[in-house]
């Protein structure tokens, strides 16, 4: 019995609109009065789904992670695994307005993390999954032994994440052609040469 | 009990305990009243120096910039430029306590900047200097042609900044072992191999 179009849970709604007050913002102005004007709906509903500014925050940021792993997932994989690597990584720059929203986002989200041990928590089961991920294409590029793998794989993910946190505080320090180019030297300085040879399917990006 | 120092300026005791909130409760907690309280004066006496939560908050970021220089201006430096620019690098990682505090400020200052242009812009000039220096310290370790150095020292510092965000957000991530040891494998990855008959006096610090 399909329906033409089922409308959107109000959760949905509500995390959508914490999305975009917090990414234009700032997490300053997310209230669950300005959410709720955002969103269209009472106080008391997103009181229910959402009964601190920590369940707000942590809803936004996980909205984020997932739109980004569906970017991720939709990334068109060649054989190059280095490659690969660059068109994944490249999902995590504010290359453009939406991803730029999204790195205001987690920006908001670490900084308070960095005082709250539940988001704190959170946020390392993040960069586990992450770091993991790109410690497992660095095997197809002769990566070294494991641990050292997945020590670059960190180093690897705090220098996107660093060239993200710059790009996105700052005023006329870099423009998004300057961020792609420094991911590039970046990558050149950082990983092996890639090896053509390896599997696509085997490299960063849950395609499931 | 008795007092043979002069009394610090109200300015600076005030900044100190901003610094202080900022740091172990986060930026949320950062208002007036509290910083009156922590600093033990008037809250009249807080909005004639800090009129507004952004002067707080920039006031406590140029306190951490300066506290930076002063221990990079402190750091010995030998006749090798990479082992200098380590040892310099490391003053910006959480390694102890009151490095990981002065993270803290820095990435909730990078948060709120992220959305307020006048602060964006103060981060665009921080970042630039710093970026200048480490750049300076390149060309003694043939970092190749100037623009090709800026653009290496963009992704040192972004390294750095990411790996500080990435310690001090999550939980279970890094030790400050490991965080060093991170440090040293980006370094070996983005610096040339050191030069040891480089002139020491010319390496990254301000040693006026």
């Amino acid at each position: 019995m399909a329906r033409v179009s089922t409308p959107r849970p109000t959760k949905d709604v509500i995390t959508d609109a914490l999305l975009d007050i917090t990414a234009e913002r700032g997490l300053d102005h997310v209230s669950v009065r300005h959410v709720a004007a955002a969103a269209g709906v009472a106080i008391g509903t997103v009181q229910h789904y959402f009964p601190t500014k920590d369940a707000m925050l942590t809803a936004a940021f996980t909205e984020v992670v997932r739109r980004i792993r569906e970017r991720v997932a939709a990334t068109v994989l060649g054989p190059d695994v280095r490659r690969n690597l660059a068109a994944v990584l490249r999902e995590l720059l504010p290359l453009d307005e939406p991803r730029a929203a999204e790195v205001r986002v987690q920006v908001a989200f670490a900084a308070r993390a960095a005082t709250m041990p539940a988001l704190a928590e959170l946020q390392g089961v993040i960069l586990g999954e992450v770091t993991d991920a790109i410690a497992a294409a660095l095997a197809h590029v002769d990566g070294g032994p494991a641990a050292q793998r997945r020590a670059r794989a960190q180093v690897v993910l705090a220098t996107v994440d660093g060239l993200a946190l710059h790009a996105v505080s700052s005023r006329d320090w870099v423009t998004p052609e300057s961020l792609a180019a420094a991911l590039d030297d970046a990558l050149d300085a950082l990983l092996p040469p890639g090896d053509p040879t390896a599997a696509p399917g085997d490299v960063v990006g849950d395609r499931s």
